[in-house]
């Protein structure tokens, strides 16, 4: 086989410093700004047949994004209306920013579960502020080209995130499902402990609600399959009633607590109660807040957000691109774009009191599968929304909050990824030792501490097996005494140098008087400053012993490095091309 | 070149699951324990003659240990007789577990920088409690056999520690120095303000000691130069006077303030004043701790303690591992051998009020250069230690901090490698950019969170290269449409997996109709399932583009891994020995 045609850039260990001087560079070029505003490319060709799916899919959306931000809402313990100022701007900003036509920007169940400590503990206030927060970071990582770091989280560590996600979001409903009193627990372990010990507050009809809501969503997603929106009229009504379950469940919900209100004049079920009507004032977010009698400026706020507000924006990108990658159909996904997108939606959502926002997976499904054709279609659901905030706040009153336990718990079934612990059972069980212990943190510290555990784990023992290059050592014959061939392929780097040292001692010592040692860097990619100490200290201890060591075929960049530390060694650097004349430079050199 | 022999084991990635088998088996062999008890080994050997070396070199390190050890203890901000109980045990237990004879085990600079702020903030019982601690978690890495953890700090992240700690140390002398008021700062920029602060209140005859004492020292050093312990009398008068100059400017100044005491019955100079007289009782380390009025528990001082309690044992363990490869002359350093050792010291070390301890770059010095045969050469410092504790604390009353401030910062300025800056400057400038990273975050933040950053900068950095491995394609012509090879060499994890993806997708793009895409496994070592899950999602693009992909001599193991996701894919795998069997074989599948 013969090389004729390398057309793949190789990048070399200069990336870091040719990268900054990148970022400057890029954010100025037209060519640059037309790939930041995606919508540039697509406007220009948009009709009304691309709008009239746009208005369909929107507005099918829309009936799911109402229930669920109202869920969403109540699981970060805000108020319902919080989750329908999270669904606003998302839409009208995305628009513009976003890459990927299907995503749909509001409130997730994940970063609303992030989120609810600081509501619970402090106040609401923070949760805007932590959209902001997030919104910032997640702008700045798209302007400094950081969407190559999505890469450096494996599928193992994902999915195991996803999982104890879905497992603790699940557990907190469990309270509202089954009417419990007591509260509710910020950990799964804490959810299932306080379900056991109030179990006996059980109420009756939330319960039987919120089976029946379950029962319900799982009937009519089964009633849709295999129907289309391009099927005959009883076909597209299974669809869309399939489609839009959601409001479907929480509709039925209403009706059920208003009828109940009205025959018994009772309230047996807990209900989601007095919803804040109308739109919020754009206004920016809260910089200082009081919480009881104490008033937090910025940079307290700042410092109860904690460390947690580099992991939001991680989280919230780690959710959108994953989202993109698996509705772009294999088409690249351009994370940097979707980490600016993001930014834009959080820091404009934070102007109307949203919590943090990303791509959410139920509503994006259901934007492909209503056919959408561009991100407008977002601009629909968004007005959905603020029609709901201005006309429905009262019917939302009735909404049980039973039915949207059921609502969320049906979700998070569908989150987790059952078959990959099987999968990974089969193929690698050093995948499934992280994914167990990503989930083990997750649900025992906290789910910001099991994502970062699990990337931490993942590159350690990334690094561990890059410590142990295979050094494959050739023997080449000779008249006098052998020549012993350490060749070094590829990246030798720091944590390698140790692994090296030793292979070379040991050569030494089951060496012949005769031979001479001869470290091949014909091959070598990239070394540090670390391998060439201890090739150098080498050289010294095997002088020592009256062992040749010779060293061939280093470039001269990595030359350098070594007689930077001991120039005297000048003379152990040789070249050449073939075994033939390495025995010629040995033999007159010895 | 042919191959004939390849002696060097190769490692495969499943390395961690046998170390962990390697644990419970290596834990107990005789062989093990003779390498786990090195004195088992030279002790039989021992006679007379190495016997009288270790005891002038024993003394000779005594000379320095006492002076250095009260003088760290004031670092930390202990009494004095704390850097002496320190010294106490430390020879005796290395006795036992050392691996190398030069090795000095007691207080140094460094470490006792690390434990001021638990003294200052809180009482002298944590600093014994830390050296409990240290020397439990040192053990336990070494139970476990974690000597490799060392090979992933770089030489650019140690020598920057170490600069940053000798700038620290130095600058918190700076009051002592000049016999400031005021506090004298937990940072090196703290400290520099400090000093701008409070140089008004400076004394007039403490800095003129501390600038006599650095002379003299500077002068000692360059008197010994060239004598050593077998030249002619005088010769090594001069030597011995040079090895115990850290004693000789003590008693000067020890003297100087008596005269001034005698003579004046005043004190102009800051002395170190009262001194804890005697041996300290042995009896556990402080479990429970009362400071002020509030009792703290072992829970509560191990939260004061903090994450730092993984850090200090880091730290200890780094300083006699470099220490140890320095004096080695080049043979192989068992960094677990020295986690055991450092362990067991730093655990007696806690039964007499021990700070925590490890191996000392100028006494290990000294050590070496007076002659040193065996580790019983440390039971002789021992011994002058308890002989300075029983018959000296009143004379220590006299020492005036200046000349201990004089000592440390003369130490201090040798701690630094002032050539690896031009070095890197010329070979390295990426590494240029970690050293000054690790220092500046320690100046700024901290020595422990200098190092960890360090650390994980440079880990950070190699992943991303190991991200983008290069990817040469190859173009095999062939009758109908080329055969477009991807070589996957070496290690392909998951965080390359979007860059081989991308190399495929574009690979696709500009091939011609009739290609073929040849993923080559062949020299496939590793690969994980996120890099599967990717080559199983091209396919489906490719196919969907109606281009042909292949995959060649993939291990069994890599091609379940792939198949476990899309088993309808295996008729993808193939396997060929060279380019006409491939063609074959693609003209076939065609």
């Amino acid at each position: 086989m013969t090389t004729s045609n390398s057309f793949v850039e190789h990048k070399e260990n200069n990336t870091i410093r040719k990268s900054i001087g990148n970022i400057i560079k890029s954010a100025c070029s037209a060519k640059v700004i037309k790939k930041r505003l995606p919508i540039i490319q697509w406007l220009p060709k948009y009709n009304v047949t691309l709008l009239m799916q746009d208005i369909i899919a929107g507005i099918t959306v829309g009936l799911t994004a109402i229930p669920q931000g109202i869920a969403y809402a109540v699981v970060a313990g805000l108020s319902p209306e919080y989750g329908l100022y999270a669904g606003l701007l998302g839409g009208f900003v995305y628009l513009f920013f976003g890459s990927c036509k299907n995503i749909t920007i509001g409130p997730t169940a994940i970063l609303a579960t992030m989120t609810a400590k600081y509501v619970a503990d402090y106040s609401p206030d923070f949760a805007v502020l932590a959209a902001f927060l997030t919104g910032i970071i997640a702008l700045a990582m798209g302007i400094l080209n950081l969407g190559f770091l999505v890469e450096f989280i494996s599928i193992p560590v994902i999915s195991g995130f996803t999982t104890a996600a879905a497992m603790q979001i699940a557990g907190a409903q469990l309270k509202a499902f089954f009417g419990l009193s007591g509260g509710s627990g910020k950990f799964f372990a804490e959810s299932v402990y306080n379900f056991v010990r109030n179990i006996k507050t059980a109420n009756l009809w939330d319960p039987v609600l919120g089976f029946t809501t379950i029962v319900i969503l799982i009937f009519l997603k089964k009633v849709g399959e295999g129907c289309g929106r391009k099927d005959n009229f009883m076909k597209q009504l299974r669809w869309f009633t399939s489609l839009a379950r959601n409001a479907v469940v929480v509709i039925l919900g209403i009706v059920v607590a208003y009828v109940f209100k009205v025959t018994t004049d009772s309230e047996p079920l807990v209900l989601v109660g007095d919803i804040g009507r109308g739109l919020p004032k754009f206004q920016p977010p809260p910089f200082s807040t009081t919480v009881g009698n104490k008033t937090y400026i910025f940079s307290d706020m700042v410092q109860v957000l904690g460390p947690q507000s580099i992991v939001l924006p991680l989280v919230a990108i780690l959710e959108s691109v994953a989202i993109a990658k698996a509705f772009a159909g294999g088409i690249q996904v351009d994370a940097t774009q979707e980490m600016i997108a993001l930014g834009f939606c959080n820091i404009m959502g934070s102007f109307v009191r949203s919590m943090p926002i990303t791509g959410s997976f139920t509503r994006t499904a259901i934007n492909y599968a209503s056919g959408v054709q561009t991100p407008a279609g977002g601009i629909f659901t968004g007005f959905l929304i603020i029609l709901a905030l201005s006309l429905l706040t009262s019917t939302f009153y009735y909404i049980p909050k039973a039915s949207l336990a059921g609502l969320i718990i049906t979700a998070m079934f569908s989150m987790i990824d059952y078959t990959i612990f099987p999968k990974l059972w089969t193929s690698s069980k050093r995948e499934l030792v992280i994914i167990i212990f990503t989930i083990a943190i997750c649900l025992c510290v906290g789910l910001e501490y099991g994502i970062v555990s699990g990337i931490l784990l993942e590159a350690a023992m990334l690094l561990y097996s890059t410590a142990k290059p295979s050094l494959n050592i050739e023997i080449v014959k000779r008249e006098n005494g052998d020549l012993i061939i350490l060749p070094l392929t590829g990246n030798v780097s720091y944590c390698a140098a140790e692994h090296v040292r030793r292979a070379l001692l040991q050569a030494s010592q089951t060496a012949a008087m005769d031979s001479v040692i001869v470290v091949d860097g014909s091959n070598l990619k990239h070394m540090d400053s670390t391998v060439a100490s201890n090739l150098m200290s080498i050289v010294k201890v095997l002088e020592k012993n009256s062992c040749q060591i010779l060293f061939l075929n280093f470039s001269s960049d990595f030359k350098k490095m070594c007689l930077v530390l001991n120039p005297t060694f000048a003379n152990k650097f040789v070249v050449a091309s073939n075994a033939v004349e390495l025995i010629d430079i040995t033999q007159k050199n010895v």
